[in-house]
Formats: C-alpha cells, sequence, structure tokens
C-alpha cells in the first residue's frame, strides 16, 4: 500500500523544506520553495492511476471545441463524441415517466397537476414517505431509502426467475462506479507479494485500473479471446491466476458481462465455468452487469450472476462470495447525470455488512434524486397503469435502435479494409482492431505515445470524431484497437463511420 | 499506508486458506474456510475508522424506530434525531425557488407551465444548455458544468468584496465530503514517520478522522478552547505541529468555521493568524465552510479564508495553498439529499491541479441535479425578479428561525445544572460539556463503552431522544459532551430539551 513518499528514514527531515528555489532535474525551475503540494510531492497512486475514457484526447476535444465556437477553422463543423457512453448527450430522450415521477418528488406542488398521471404520482408518493420530512432534501439512510430497495429486491427476484433477494442485501449507491470502488476497497490489504491482487479482464473498463491504482492493490489481467469474440476463456484465468500467486495475493474476480469494451454477452455455460473457477480458488466474485439491458444479438441472452450461482445448488450458492452492480446510466434509461445504482451482495460476512455500511455512511447517502431515479428503473408502470402503454413504447424505441446501430457499426466497420470488428452483442459499444502501417508504430513511438492513441488524436484533430485509444483499455501486446460508443443518432453514425473509413484508408496511405 | 494485512514475507502463502472450520480464538466457531473476506482479512483501515453521526447510537434509534411501528410499548411515542444537520427531515421547508428550478431542468413540458416564474425558467435553461444534448441525465464535464462554475466564481467575488475568482479554480462536487476527501487523499503519502500528517480541530467534524483513518494518514488534533467559547488558539496548533513532528510529517491544517460540532464563529484577527501559520509552517489549508450562512450571534460575521488571505496581500495570498468548501446542505437550503457542494482551491500547482481532474475524472461527474440546486444557490433571485419577494421571505424565515434556536437551545442548556454550553455563535449545533457523576464512569468503563456513550445511550432508551456523544468528535480527555442539532421546529425542541433536563437530574441522580 505504499503511494509514494520516502521509505523508512528516506523522507526529509519532518518540516524541513523539500525543494529549493534552484532549477528542478529538467533544467527548468522547479516550484517555489511555499509549495507544499507538487507533482512530486503528491500521493504518487493517485498520479500513477489512468482513466482513458476522460483522458488527453478528450481534454484535446474540448479544446478544439472552444476554438470551433471562436471561430478557428477547422476541416469539419463538430466535435462527435463518441468516447463515452453517454446516451442523453447523443440526443436520447429521456423516459417521459422517469421523469414524472422526479419532478413530482422535487417540486410536490405539481400532485395538484392533472396533466400528470397517476402511476407518476403513486411512485413519487412512495419515494415521499420513505424521506424524512417527505422531502427528497433530506438525508437518506447510507444505504439507501428503504422501500427502494426493497422495490430493488423484487426487482431483481423478477429478473432471476424467483430467487430470493434480501433488501438487507440491497446497497444503493452514487453509481455503479462508487460502489465498484468500495467493494474494493473493503479487501485492499498487504504490502509487496502480500498484496491483494484483482482479476480483471483484458481489455478492461478503466474504473478498474484506476481503482485498483489508487488503493495500491495488483492487476491481474486476464486476455479476453479476441479471436473467439472476446470470450471469458477459463484456462486463461487460470493462467493468469497462477502467474500473480508469485507476486500477490489474490482475492477477487471481476467480471463486466455484457463487455465493455468488448460488448460480448456471457453464455450461461460460461458463467458456469467462471462461478466454478472463484469457488475452487476462493475468489470474490464482482460482477458488473449495468448493460444487463443492453442485449442485442439473436441468440445471446443476459444470464445474471445471482441466478446462475443459486441454479447451480447449495454447494455454489451457500460459498462463493458475489457483489453485482447495476446503474441508471445504461440500459434503455440512459440517465448517467443523477448517479443512480446499486450493489447486491450474496453470503457477504455479516461483520463485513457491517463495515461496509459504516464505510457508505462517511458520506453520507447517495444522492436522492438519483435513488428516486433507480426506484423508477426497478419499479416501472405496469400493465394496466395509465403510463405502462407509452412507456413500453418508449422504452422499446430506445431499445430497437440501440440494435440496429450495434448491426450498423459492426458491419460498416468490419467494410473498412484493416480494421476488424467482433459483433456487438451487447452493451454500448464497438471495440474493433486496426491494423496499423509500421511507420505510424515508429512516429508513435519517437513521440512517445500509444500507437492507437496517435492515432485517435490524429483522427480527432483531421475528423473531430472523439474515440478512446485500445491502449487506454489494455489490449494483447503489438494489437491495437478502439472504442467507440453505438449510441450517434443514426444518419450521424453513418456519417462518422463513412468519415473514419476514408480517414483510415488516408492513415494507412500516409503511412506507408 | 499500511493497512492490514501481513507485512513482508508474513502474509500466508499465495492462495493458502487463511481460516480453518475450526473453533477460533475466542473460543467460538471461526468463519467457514470458503470465505475471502472477514474481519480479520479486509482493510483494516476501513475497519479501524469511525463515524459516530451515523454510529451504533443511530442504529439503535432505527431499531426502536422499527420496535415502535411494530406496538413495543416504550415510554416514549417516537425518537427524536437531533443527531445530524438534517434539516428537511425536521420540517424544515424546501426554498420554492429552487424546486421550481429543479422540476424544469427534469421535466422540461413544464416550461409549457404559466404557473412556474420566469426567473426560475431561465435559471432552469441556463443549466439545460450547459448540459449535453440539453438533457440533465447527460455527463457533465468532471469539474462540474461550466456555466455553473461560472456561477459559483461570481458568487465568491460577491461574498468576498470583489477579489476574483477563476471558474477553473472551481470543481463541483457530490456534497463537501467528497471532494475533501479527494484533496486529502491528493496529499497522502509515506510510511511510518514519513506519513503525512493532517491537523484537526479536536473536537472535529468526523468525516476528517474517518478520511484521515481511510487513507492511512496521520490526525494531529489541535485543542479548540472550551474556556474560551471554542476559540482557535494558535500556540495550541504551535504545540500539536511541533509534537507531530516527531512521529509524521505534517502537510495539512483542517479548519472548520463556522465550528461543527462546537458553533463558534472564527474572528477575522484570528484567520490571520491561522493564515500566518500555515505560510510560516508551509501547510496546506483546508478551510471547511459548509455553515457560512449560519451565522447568528450578535456582533459575528462570517469572513472566508480566502478573503482575508488575499487581504493580506501577495506575501501571502500569492504563497499559501488554500482549499476551501461549501455545500448546498447547510444555510437556509437544506438541500442534503442532492449531495452538492463545490471546492475552491487557491494556489495549487498546475500540474496537481490537473492530477485532481483526472481523478474526480474517474467518478465521471457529480450528480448533476445537485450541481443545478448548486446553480440556484449561487445564484438566487435577483430583485426586480418575479420570485425575489417570495425568495427572501423564505430564506429570512429560515434562518430567523434558526437564530431563534441557537438562543434557546443555549439558555435551556445553561439552565440543566450539570451542564455548560457556549454560546451557539453559527452553524447548527450545540455542543455543551456535561458533568457525569463517579458511578456512571464506572459503569461506563465495567461496559467498555465511553462515559458520553452509555449516557447518550440511557438518554435514547429512556426518552427516544437521539444525541451523538462528544467522544465520536474528540474532547480533551476526562471531559464528556454531546452534539445536538437545533435542528426541530421550536416546540419540539422545548420539549427535547425539558426531557433533556429530567433524563439528566434522574440519571445523576441514579449514579449519585
Amino acid at each position: 500500500m505504499n503511494n509514494g513518499g520516502g521509505g523508512n528514514g528516506r523522507c526529509a527531515s519532518p518540516g524541513t523544506k523539500q525543494r529549493t528555489g534552484a532549477a528542478g532535474e529538467n533544467g527548468v525551475a522547479a516550484e517555489p520553495a511555499w509549495r507544499t503540494l507538487t507533482l512530486e510531492t503528491m500521493n504518487q497512486n493517485v498520479r500513477a492511476l489512468e482513466y482513458a475514457v476522460r483522458g488527453p484526447i478528450v481534454i484535446r476535444a474540448q479544446q478544439i471545441e472552444k476554438e470551433l465556437q471562436e471561430g478557428v477553422s477547422k476541416p469539419f463543423a463538430e466535435v462527435i463524441r463518441a468516447n463515452i457512453g453517454d446516451a442523453h448527450a447523443m440526443g436520447q430522450t429521456p423516459i417521459t415517466f422517469l421523469r414524472q415521477v422526479l419532478a413530482l418528488c422535487l417540486y410536490p406542488a405539481l400532485f395538484e397537476d392533472s396533466a400528470l398521471p397517476e402511476d407518476a404520482k403513486q411512485r413519487a408518493r412512495r419515494v415521499l414517505d420513505g424521506c424524512g420530512g417527505r422531502s427528497i432534501g433530506a438525508y437518506s439512510a447510507s444505504q439507501g431509502i428503504e422501500c427502494l430497495r426493497q422495490d430493488v429486491a423484487r426487482f431483481i427476484e423478477r429478473r432471476d426467475g424467483g430467487i430470493a433477494c434480501d433488501p438487507n442485501d440491497v446497497f444503493l449507491s452514487t453509481g455503479a462506479s462508487d460502489t465498484i470502488v468500495n467493494m474494493l476497497k473493503l479487501q485492499v490489504t498487504g504490502e509487496g507479494r502480500c498484496r491483494t491482487g484483482v482479476l480483471v479482464p483484458i481489455p478492461q473498463y478503466p474504473l478498474y485500473s484506476a481503482a485498483i491504482a489508487e488503493l495500491g492493490a495488483v492487476q491481474i489481467g486476464y486476455q479476453l479471446d479476441e479471436a473467439h469474440g472476446w470470450a471469458l476463456d477459463v484456462a486463461e484465468l487460470r493462467r493468469a491466476l497462477g502467474e500473480a500467486r508469485h507476486v500477490c495475493r489474490p482475492r477477487a474476480l471481476c467480471v463486466i458481462n455484457p463487455g465493455n469494451p468488448t460488448g460480448q454477452v456471457q453464455s450461461r455455460k460460461n458463467i458456469e465455468e467462471v462461478i466454478r473457477f472463484a469457488a475452487e480458488e476462493k475468489l470474490f466474485l464482482m460482477a458488473d452487469e449495468v448493460y444487463q439491458e443492453n442485449v442485442y444479438a439473436d441468440g445471446c441472452e443476459f444470464h445474471s450472476f445471482k441466478k446462475v450461482l443459486f441454479e447451480m445448488g447449495a454447494e455454489f450458492s451457500e460459498r462463493v462470495e458475489l457483489a453485482s452492480f447495476h446503474s441508471t446510466s445504461k440500459g434503455y434509461l440512459g440517465e448517467c447525470g443523477f448517479r443512480g445504482g446499486y450493489m447486491e451482495v450474496v453470503n457477504l460476512e455479516a461483520e463485513v455488512k457491517a463495515q461496509l455500511l459504516k464505510l457508505v455512511s462517511v458520506r453520507l447517502c447517495p444522492p436522492v434524486p438519483g435513488q428516486a431515479a433507480l426506484g423508477v428503473m426497478v419499479n416501472p408502470p405496469q400493465a394496466g397503469e395509465p403510463s405502462h402503454a407509452a412507456f413500453v413504447r418508449e422504452r422499446q424505441a430506445v431499445l430497437s435502435d440501440l440494435a440496429e446501430k450495434s448491426r450498423l457499426t459492426e458491419n460498416l466497420l468490419n467494410a473498412i479494409p484493416g480494421i476488424h470488428c467482433n459483433p456487438v452483442q451487447g452493451a454500448m459499444y464497438a471495440f474493433p482492431r486496426i491494423t496499423l502501417p509500421a511507420r505510424a508504430l515508429q512516429e508513435a513511438a519517437a513521440a512517445g505515445v500509444a500507437p492507437d492513441m496517435f492515432y485517435c488524436m490524429r483522427l480527432l484533430e483531421e475528423t473531430g470524431i472523439c474515440l478512446v485509444p485500445g491502449s487506454g483499455f489494455g489490449q494483447k501486446e503489438e494489437t491495437h484497437h478502439f472504442r467507440m460508443t453505438i449510441l450517434p443518432p443514426v444518419a450521424k453514425l453513418k456519417v462518422l463511420l463513412e468519415k473514419l473509413a476514408a480517414f483510415h484508408v488516408r492513415f494507412t496511405h500516409d503511412f506507408s
């Protein structure tokens, strides 16, 4: 857990100056002596972490947007942000019912408004009944509003064919990210070879690598099999675990299903294998299932780890520790800004659960509007309720649009010579492999950046398209990828893919 | 930064079982061998942290509420929660204008509603213009919506008599707690004697002690002077710092003004002294100013650290690093549930600021409804706008009610023999000293709890009043206190204080 600073006896004497005003190592003037907090003196774990989804490419994209506003001439009129799964920013319309419930919760004078449907009022009343002083501005319980945790439990039971869920095992959270980090935080201990190791897929969503770096744990990558549609191979899990045991103490296994950035949907059989592996190897399972509603490919179906675990019988369901995560940000809602989410824990020791509750109580509670949004997600309009028909229509429109865009993206990417894209079975991203000419690799090396960063930065400067380089997610050595969302509206998505095709041909030509 | 687990070579061989099914140390059956995560194997920094505001007393209060619901007979009809600054839960009415703006942001169909005032619509439009896809459901920039950061900067400038504030120095956040922890996280490094030390007042708000414990830093307590109205004495700061330099590397100085739990308001002169001290000793100043609107006592005035720093001239304003914190949860809004807040940084090195931005980007963004609520806080209705009169009336009603309750609480507490309460000049709490009879101390020791925990738990069981023991905030040895909020409505507050008086007399009698 060493996160920087001097080791034993090596730090400067307490209170003495660490820096002078003289020239520093690089010959440039060092920071003035009055500073306490510099790149050198800060927490080095924080300095080391990376989060590509909002990294240098996105910072440059923001600058370009400002330049465009200021009238700087560019070969494009707008930046197209396909770097992040931000549905509403890409034009997806919010689900009306959710917003009606939230408006009622926030401004109860609207209960008098006859234009708002009765089922929305009923949901809002349920939320407010659970709030101190019937105000969404009160702190909730740290674990989340009790009646909403009950609703989450019923949602999970319906999803999992009736397998029981105890509301006391449900923790509402500030998006899924927050609770994933808390669950990792609970597990991280040790120094040197005793440090906690966490198995994560490669490619992975960089929240995991960032949190592991920040906590000073050890990331153990297991490669997803690109040649087989990014499948998770238990033999590869075993290899990664075996090697890691020489350098750390592996404790947790993270799985992202449907895959981010890779878009594969795990088969039921594969999930069983992973559960068996976790049981054999005594690993805490962390199942990131935030894309569970986002399954598009024929023959693919989402199976929750919880459901499969319980269907495997008591030998597993009573002896594998599992945490699974869900969110309001994805699915058909796309309500990222609310930061709503939940975690369900299974087989977590009671005393540890009390410690988790203590840990989350320090931040008091997750944002209550986000809890209310989550409440709608898990308890949407039912048949017979006034909003049901409109809700079903809106939900279906979003999901079939996403399904169409997943196919469109896959097909158009695969039509570009030098680009290969596995099926986008689920989630919201394509993660195609790109073939880069040798001279591009050399120039990238000379510039000190990853080849796909070099590619994506050039793409941004020439076309305004903002993607995330595969190096930000991890990938097999000497392979190169990028992640793009399938979220832009169809017409814009086509333009994006046409521009990308032209760029790729040009890039390949220029560096050949 | 050792947060548990074995040291060099002391951890169990990687992959071997750490526990057997046999009886454990205490003679009770140990956890089964399949568990990976137990009290013993979890992160010991998390295990060590405490957060009294939602600690054992509050957990018991929740149980009692359930028992009352289930019809269990108690000597009281309801639990009165005076443990936390949760204004709406205590019946405070939300500011109408804020809720109107939020409802418009969430459900833009309401722009057609002629009952909603034009200034609310204008504010909502400003927020939505700053949102991707004009939806509050889109992720914002990680630092917060740009136009709202501009509004925060103008708010700070007005507050500080025109001293400039750069919106790029403003970070919107998930309440103040989140950003306080991030600012500490940036600074924590080292092992053993090189560990980062953080100066915090005693008594302190336990977010600080919890975050310091979680991060593995060293808490350096400086005693506030109870005999002089909880004044901050720089000589005491110097003593604490000097002693700490033998055991850690002090880097940061936290000040809470107005004080939590202590309710004092710092004089301008005292703030100057603290700034001089921080400059001399090269400490990063962290000013928790979330109660800046909550000043009640005649002759007291809030001065921000930023303002005083700049009024002291370039010698200080160009060479003291400062972060100050504010929130939507307190003041006259009391909108805790939104988790809205901001931090302003002054003299933070540009590269470190980039690291901070990277750190916060991992969680994507603060909840956007909370950002919108903060936007209203910093840009409320102005004279000439349609909502101005009602807004001023509502704000004034809240603040004068709080002022009345601060006096009432102080006076009634001081009328109880054996209780002494300093003036509640600001914030939302009284932190009276209680004299406990010797036999109560003995019984508490026998029960293995702090004497004021013993007292508060008994108070809860006998009267339903939920307070937080002083030991949860830190206090001078052999003194005992509790924290209570002044938030209950006047009538209920009187009942609370009468019951407390009767209890205190009875308790003193029973244990004498």
